[in-house]
């Protein structure tokens, strides 16, 4: 290969999915990975097998049905995770086991509760057993940054005698700064020059808002995989952000002579995609991503911009897969239409389920006068949570004033298909309708998180609304799209409550194994 | 003072305010500025005074009120922005005024479309200018991290020479790299020798995702102020943000030995305040202030926080004023237990103020059980917004329903005292009373943004709702809070209609001065 061409690993579906509230299904995880397919990332890691049963079959069904990027699973250092994590790649075109062990003495002795002698053979045997299974095998030191570089060189050392053919160095903490953490792989490379043989990785957290410098001063230091995730997503203040490095190495190839694989163009619809489904916003000041963050999109058309867009634009917005926005439909648009704009979409949508798009479309055109890219988006995504919601909302009828508490009544389709009603005054209608919902179904929900947003702007935009709640001891999402927020609201309800009552019989039938799973770099 | 001493320079209310969608008025910008003073940054750009009316006269309060920081006021190389920069920034303790005007070639031939000589003459003559006003000038040098190190030097020289205090080296396009930028600096000082006599600063974009690495580089390099925004808001993707850029410094503080007057404990509630007047949200995975950014605080104990905090967290939430979320009132609070709790946040509420504010607290008691920190800020911020308004709300009934289209009847108070009734049948509840409000106010206006985010967690969370509208040409953002978020929107679409009318008539009534907002640093 290059030897300028950079990896790009994407841990959105593991790193990223361990953010508290976020609760994908196997269906949303599979169509985040056939996107990040399209995107051209060269590795997925799929999850975190051992975690769950739905991690594991999420696992397998990507390695199944996603070509193209090499399929990982995380594994700690455990005979057990190594199994199951081979066990769920098993199918993929290009499977990776990826296995991890602390080589800090705060995480060894705090953590682990171990010995620098333990976690060395815990290390050797983890490799040697991961590479029974597979030949691509990846090794982290956790919390390296923060380790003795000579006892982290030795583990590094160990898990290439036994075959490891990629090492990553996590900023577990998010503690290093760039110079810190070019010198600390400096040094590994001295040290171990076994190294060059192997492909160095880069897995920094932002807590101090420097991931993404800490991964092009990795780069620069010979590193040429990066660890990162859309959207920048991931535990506390996430991981460095796909969109950021790439663009980076993208803008400023010239300069630092590096590439990478991934079609820059679908870069926007990934990052809606992921905050759609996992319900977390993208602040509009993200870099590359948000709302703003071309001069062009923000609705300034200045002088300066218009004059010489280079004058305040390093980055040009259709690079990113912002434009497209043009495609539009109406309400007279037909059925062979709706499929040309979800194919080029990417959708690729046919006999009943092109009929469902088609009248959820109908029934959207006929509220709103142009029908956008982000709207069909929006809509197609909705209806992959449909696949596995065990509630439905049938109808409902709200009565809101500032002059006497707001009343709401419902109907609910239960999963035996009765029809089951609720009503409730409470302290405002969404309120009211949530707990309309609790009485109709019986189950005693508790709302932790609620958010709307507009998917496109204007007074006919589709709201989208996420919900994250509580059932018995289990916390899950849901969102729902309708240009009524009311409905929105409801629609993410019952579906957040349709994933909790999933989680709560999966967690009564099984035993889940116990495993921190944050515990991870 | 100390030589690792790093000066705070906080742009928020200019570089930030001219981001798209943001539009707050001078009672709004006070708190900020105040919230600022007791965050203790060094400097307050408080605004940019030529660009329009209602800035020039933000500015001169801030100057008037705000005690503590520097009171700074942006002005290009003209000798009317610089007049009207002195006149507003006058009455501070210690008035600084910021001129620019850029070097890289692109600009001066694209934007100023202007030659390099007449570029030296205008730097001189600003800087002599605005020196014949105050003491304290800071020059820039606009987009020199794209202009030529030589030319840049020589302008600098005859900035140092006119007596600039400061020379601030913007990275305006967000386009550098940390080596890039800690170089550019260093052949800087080398050039111009003088420049060790002044206090060089950055001011970083975060296009690329690197303003505080960037920033950082240019500490190392020399620089001993950094001009930042809360939040990181700013031009496209923003400048670094302060909280990053602070919480780095104090963190790291043994290994890079600077030091800041920042008050950490106080940075949590001004980052909420300028979210929630701003309307720009904070992602979850934000570094500092996101929500997810301590892992204690998102809820997942898991076994190594609990064992030993620092095996996953390198910053304490109660530095940055995470804790004080245990401060809870209930409906049998009394006004003497408000006024202490209002005073703990730094309001202080007295007389009629106080009694207005303890109604909206009963009321707000009697819908919710405990009433905490977080839900008085927002209701004391919300009161900010009322000084100004013109419309009020005075009731509204919505009925809403999937099986039948949303109904809304509104009744508005006019700024002449009338009762005027609109209703309207929408889209969504939402759209049906914003266009009922329209009807009774008579006026067309256009949604352009809407959100609503949930203030506090839990089923009887306060609703907080943000509303972007056009009016005539102009753009205004309004607020609202409630438990019923439909109230909450209506309040927002109320508010930002009275701010837009304001500036219909502003700008009715003279001739805005047509300034490029957006062409500064």
């Amino acid at each position: 290969m290059d030897p300028d061409r950079v990896v790009i690993f994407d841990t959105t579906l593991r790193d990223g999915e361990q953010s508290p509230g976020i609760s994908l299904n196997t269906a949303e995880k599979l169509e985040i990975a056939h996107q990040l397919a399209r995107l051209g990332v060269d590795v997925i890691e799929a999850g975190f097998p051992i975690a769950s049963n739905g991690d594991f079959e999420a696992v397998r069904a990507i390695a199944r049905e996603v070509h193209g990027p090499v399929i990982a699973g995380l594994a700690r250092a455990h005979a057990a995770d190594i199994e199951r994590a081979a066990e769920a790649v098993r199918d993929a075109e290009r499977p990776r086991i990826h296995t991890f062990i602390s080589t800090s003495d705060i995480h060894i002795e705090h953590q682990l509760q171990s010995t620098r002698e333990d976690v060395k053979g815990s290390a050797r045997a983890a490799v040697a057993h991961a590479k029974s299974f597979v030949d691509d095998v990846e090794f982290s030191p956790m919390d390296a940054t923060r380790a003795e570089v000579e006892f982290t060189a030795e583990v590094l050392q160990i898990a290439l005698d036994e075959g490891a053919t990629t090492i990553n160095i996590p900023d577990t903490v998010g503690y290093s700064t760039p110079d810190e953490y070019a010198a600390f792989l400096t040094r590994l490379y001295q040290l171990v020059p076994d190294l060059r043989g192997a492909v160095l990785s880069t897995h920094c957290h932002d807590d101090l808002g420097l991931a993404v410098a800490n991964s092009l001063a990795g780069i620069r230091a010979g590193a040429r995989q990066v660890e990162c995730a859309i959207n920048g997503i991931g535990e506390r203040a996430g991981n460095a952000s796909l969109e950021e490095i790439v663009m980076l190495l993208h803008t400023r190839a010239a300069d630092l002579g590096f590439t990478t694989g991934v079609q820059t163009r679908e870069i926007a619809r990934t990052s809606r995609m992921v905050s759609r489904l996992t319900g977390y916003p993208v602040q509009p000041n993200k870099a590359v991503v948000g709302r703003n963050a071309f001069a062009h999109e923000s609705g300034i058309h200045q002088d300066g911009v218009l004059k010489h867009r280079q004058t305040y634009e390093i980055m040009d917005a259709t690079t990113v897969g912002l434009e497209g926005n043009d495609l539009v439909l109406g309400k007279h648009s037909g059925r062979h239409a709706l499929k040309s704009a979800l194919a080029e979409l990417g959708f690729d949508v046919d006999g009943p389920a092109l009929n469902t798009a088609f009248k959820r479309f109908k029934e959207l055109a006929d509220r709103k006068k142009q029908v956008t890219a982000m709207d069909l988006e929006a809509l197609v995504t909705d209806e992959l949570r449909d696949q596995l919601r065990s509630y439905t909302l049938e109808w409902f009828d709200v009565d809101v004033s500032n002059r006497r508490p707001p009343h709401a009544r419902v109907s609910i389709r239960t999963p035996d298909g009765d029809e089951a009603l609720g009503d409730f005054t409470g302290d405002g209608p969404v309120d009211a309708i949530f707990r309309a919902i609790n009485a109709a179904t019986k189950r005693e929900a508790r709302l932790r998180e609620f958010r709307i947003d507009a998917v496109t702007g204007g007074q006919d935009a589709l709201g989208e609304a996420s919900v994250v709640l509580e059932l018995a001891g289990q916390s899950a999402a849901g969102q729902g799209v309708s240009t009524d927020i009311i409905e929105a609201a409801a629609q993410a309800y019952v579906r957040a409550l349709s994933n909790a009552e999933r989680k709560v019989h999966a967690a009564a039938a099984e035993h889940e194994p116990e495993v921190e799973l944050t515990g991870a770099p």
